[in-house]
């Protein structure tokens, strides 16, 4: 049974992230999803729900089969938790599978096969940064400290 | 097999949301969610995402069958295309029960029964209005039209 591991922000759920757990899911038996931790997350200021709402809602999906909080580290404590056989990317998350399957083979895991999900339908909300720079045209500049950084 | 139909806005969504969903589900065999137009929006200007959107993320939720988007004109558009056996109502949903089936069968619609469903766990997200109130204590007063307004 391959293990399908899935991570992100999802403070606000989109169609894009919609589309990045369902192409995870097509890629093995079951999806574990890890939820970025509040304290990790670098733009804590712009985050709508805490770390245990958002899990809850990932959770929800027809899709996944496990949403748990990621570590207060780094990502490798819940790969070793969860040892997972396939992990994927989302299509803006800014690390290259290649690296980070290097990275998980010097790190002693070295059959994960890292995957890097496209981008989904554009005819909808398809990133958080799409979100965010609605809300902040609607309230003027200098209403989020990261429309165009971190996604997920 | 009884169906069941929800509805609301479902912006961002919100434990609060997932639970009055997966109660209404319990209600019934088949869940079908009607969401709210973006024109029919009363507080339209504090929408993240459009109708298409909203409709795509609860569609993906485990215990939605179908999500629909609403009539442009009023629930009883909805009612009579997609004939639920059961309405839920969320715990903050400003019309009675008792009411909304009074107003069914005045028009035509007797046979429905009208549940209300419970707030959902206290220790998360229960509400938008608690989400746009965390964010405009944020960003200072006024950021927000419609902070202890509608929800859904």
């Amino acid at each position: 049974m391959a293990r399908v591991m899935a991570q992100g922000t999802f403070d606000i759920l989109h169609p894009g992230h919609v589309h990045y757990l369902e192409a995870s899911a097509a890629h093995g038996d079951e999806l574990v999803v890890v939820i970025a931790r509040d304290g990790r997350v670098q733009a804590r200021k712009d985050l709508f729900m805490d770390e245990e709402s958002r899990r809850r809602v990932v959770e929800a999906l027809g899709c996944v089969d496990r949403a748990v909080l990621g570590s207060e580290g780094d990502l490798f404590d819940s790969v070793d938790e969860l040892e997972p056989d396939v992990i994927t990317l989302g299509y803006d998350q800014s690390f290259e599978p290649a690296e980070l399957e290097a990275d998980l083979a010097e790190a002693g895991f070295g059959d994960i096969e890292v995957v890097r999900i496209g981008p989904g339908p554009e005819d909808v909300v398809r990133s958080s940064s799409d979100v965010k720079a609605r809300l902040a045209g609607a309230l003027g500049e200098g209403a989020f400290h990261s429309v165009a950084g971190e996604d997920g």
